[in-house]
Order: structure tokens, then sequence, then C-alpha cells
């Protein structure tokens, strides 16, 4: 068997990138780590003169750059994925700094597909983008100024990543396999549906609910047979409810 | 006594810099880890809109820049130079990885200023210039693309420096000072002279010779009052062979 290479596994994805030279720059910096799976939501300008010319020869990451139109597109297949942000308040996620993240990126991407997840230049991520991941890292930068460049950022992180390579061990006993992202957002649509249908949320404000039951699922780190199970006892909540409800409506024609 | 800020011993220095950009990106990355002190050696343009643009907010660290015109006044006053290369081969320098090097320049930058020296886009550093470090860095990289941008080397550096002050202790017992680069390069030309005047490099190639002397003087670190003692041997050699030929003038009148 080959030794697995998990940067073959690692994408780098930038959402909603303002200007194509940051693009040129996270490319470039993905590359001299050996990184080169890049994924791009919804860029403004893409492919643009500048983004190649700041790639200053990382032109075959840009090339095979992969646009998409939504987060879930750029997620696919993904196991694990670690949103980067400068934020340390209000996170509804485990946070690390990348020193402390990058093993468990290594390890992860050693047998599924990982994610390393990058906000806008202005403002970040949105918590919706937060809410697929598993993970926050966190560069530890300036209180006064803490603002890194996006292509900075992914040098940082790339760099830990390669360095963390120099240390790595594949773990003996692989654990079983995550839930994919799609997995994942199948759960939380197939969740939510039974909530509404067994009035759950006349009570409670659906989309703080689903946040919080992310947060939850987010921090277990589902095994994809976990996900079997989950849906499995929803599958079966949904049966039985139509077999009462079906029941009731024979025995009260007229309601 | 004030706690030590090693931060503000530090100078990022960058030999002529091509694009104005990589100057303020530059700018940037330094300041979103806690350095502020930029010097500039002859850059190409500067200031410059590119420069101010890409520097997103580190505008003081770009107002205070202090733009020099050869390496010798931007090293002024500085005890401990570390050389940023790419290379790893035919380097006449100990060369250290960032991770390795940081806790060292952040004992020195308790002390005395301490300079962190990066080469042009194009081409690094010149001999000359890596002649005048102590010690070299090199960021590891990926051997088919190594090439960093010089914003984004700054970057991890600095970054590696921000992350080595978490657990920098300053020594309790300072060590003696160490000879600042003007007193290096005083004694330098000193012994140039010397060995001149005694006819050695009648034998020897004068650049190479003190390329190789330079090299055993980086490696020991010289402390100031070690170039005391050794100008002082130079010195004397001078009298003394001004005495001797002194003496053979008066006996030898006619030659």
């Amino acid at each position: 068997m080959n030794k697995p290479n998990p940067f073959e596994n690692i994408r780098v994805v930038l959402s909603h990138t303002t200007h194509p030279g940051n693009i040129g720059a996270a490319a470039r910096a993905m590359k001299t780590m050996g990184l080169r799976h890049l994924y791009l939501i919804n860029p403004k300008r893409f492919p643009d003169p500048q983004a190649t010319a700041m790639a200053a020869g990382a032109d075959d990451v840009l090339n095979n750059a992969v646009v998409c139109s939504s987060i879930d597109e750029a997620l696919q297949g993904v196991a694990f994925t670690v949103a980067m942000t400068a934020r340390l308040r209000d996170i509804s996620l485990k946070v690390q700094m990348p020193r402390e993240a990058m093993p468990e990126v290594l390890q992860r991407a050693a047998t599924q597909p990982v994610a390393l997840l990058f906000g806008t230049e202005m403002s970040g991520l949105t918590n919706e983008e937060m809410g697929k991941a598993q993970l926050g890292v966190n560069i530890p930068s300036h209180p006064d100024f803490s603002s890194l460049n996006i292509a900075a950022a992914v040098q940082v992180v790339s760099y830990e990543l390669s360095v963390a390579t120099q240390s790595f061990v594949p773990a003996e006993q692989a654990e079983l396999p995550a839930a994919t992202h799609e997995r994942l957002e199948g759960l939380y649509a197939q969740l939510e549906k039974v909530l509404y249908d067994i009035g759950f949320f006349t009570t409670q404000n659906p989309e703080r609910l689903m946040k919080r039951l992310r947060r939850l699922y987010s921090r277990s780190r589902l095994e994809d047979e976990e996900v079997n199970l989950l849906r499995g006892i929803l599958t079966k909540t949904t049966e039985y409810n139509a077999r009462l409800k079906k029941r009731y409506m024979e025995e009260h024609p007229d309601v």
C-alpha cells in the first residue's frame, strides 16, 4: 500500500474573494507548501490577469481551481471542515491555534477529504458558513491590528501544515469514516423537517434551534454510521406519525 | 525595571525591493504580529500608492519606515543580523528553520538591536549581504516551488516570532554585549588593511580570504570586548611594523 499523502485530500476553499490578486497570492502560498487543490465560492473576478500575475508560477493551482456557486458545492465529499476566524468571541465552535489544529487536519486528511475554509477580505466567514465547520482556527495576532491579508493567512496555515508533516505519523487503527458534509446537511434537513412536523417550532425559534443542534453534532464529529442511525430514528418518527395520523383519519373521517 | 519588549529592538530590513505593493504587504504582515520597525534599502519605488493600498491600515509602519542607501546604513547599531535565504546549499552560514531560530532572536532582542534581512523578489540576498549576517533562516518549502512571496515570508517569520514570545523568558544573566554591525565592519576593514600591509594577499585571493574570515567571526558571535581585543592586536601589529620599517629606513637611508 502506498503511504497516504494527506495533502492530496486537503482543499483550500476561498469564499467570495473580492480581489483576484489575493486568489493568485493564495495559490502561490499553497504551492510553496505543497498544497494544490483550490476551491473558489463565487469569486468576484476569476480568472483574471491579476490572479495570474500574483500566482507567479503557481498557474497549475489556478488552472485547476474549482469554481463553485455555493458552500455546499465546495464542501461536497468533505468529512472535516476547518473555518478560519479572526474572532475568538461569540463562536459556537471549538477554536484552536494553527499549531494545535494541523496535526488533526493531517490525521483526518490521511483517510478523508478535508476543507480549510477562508472568508472574504472584509468580513471573514458568515455565521452560516461557520456553521458548516467542525473546528475553528484562529491565527494569533496583535490585538490592535489583527487583520491578516487572506493570502498571508493561507501562507501561515499552509506553512503550519507543512511543518506538521515532519512529525506526522498516520494513526495505526483508522477511525470509522466521518460523515461527509452532504450527509450531515441531509441529516440536518431531515431533522428540521421532522421538528417542524411534530410542532416543535411552534414554541421555539427554528433558526436558533437548528444552529444549536448543528453545534452539538459538530462537536461530536459524527461518523457516517451514526448519521444512518439518527436518520433511521427520524424516518421511524415520521412513519409512526403517519400511521397515527392515518388511523386517526380513519376513525374520524369527518375531521 | 520594565519588562523588556524584544519587538522594540527588532527591525525588518527589505533590500532593493522591486514592487511597492510588496513593501505595503510586508508592513501589514509585520503589524498583525506586533512588529513596527521597517528599514528599506534602496527600494525601487517608495513611497508609492500601491504600498499604501497593500498596507491596508499599517500606514504608521510605512510612514516610519527608514529608507537607507546601503546595507551598512540599515544595520547601524545592530548586534545580531538574521539573513533570510531560500537556499540551503553553498551557504557559508549556519542556517536554521524559523521555529528554531526565533527564540534566539528574541533573547538577543531583549538587550540589543536585531535585524531580519530579506532580499529582492527575484534573487534574494547577495553574497555580500549574506556576509553581514550571523545566522541564516530558511522557511522550509516544497522543493518544486520554493519561492515564497517576500511579504508572505515576512508574515511567516513575524508569526513565528509572535508565537515564540508565548514561551519567551528573558535570560537571567545577560551575556556580554555583542559587537554591533559597524564595529564588526570596522574590525574587518582593519584586518583587511593589515593583511594587505604584511603582504599576505600576495599569495591569497583577498576576497575569498576575507569571506572566510567573516564566516569564522560570524560563527563565533563576537562580543564587543573581543572586537576591542582583536583590533588592539591589529593596531599593535601595524605599530610594530611601522617601527621596524622606520628603523630599517634609518639604517638603510639609500633604499
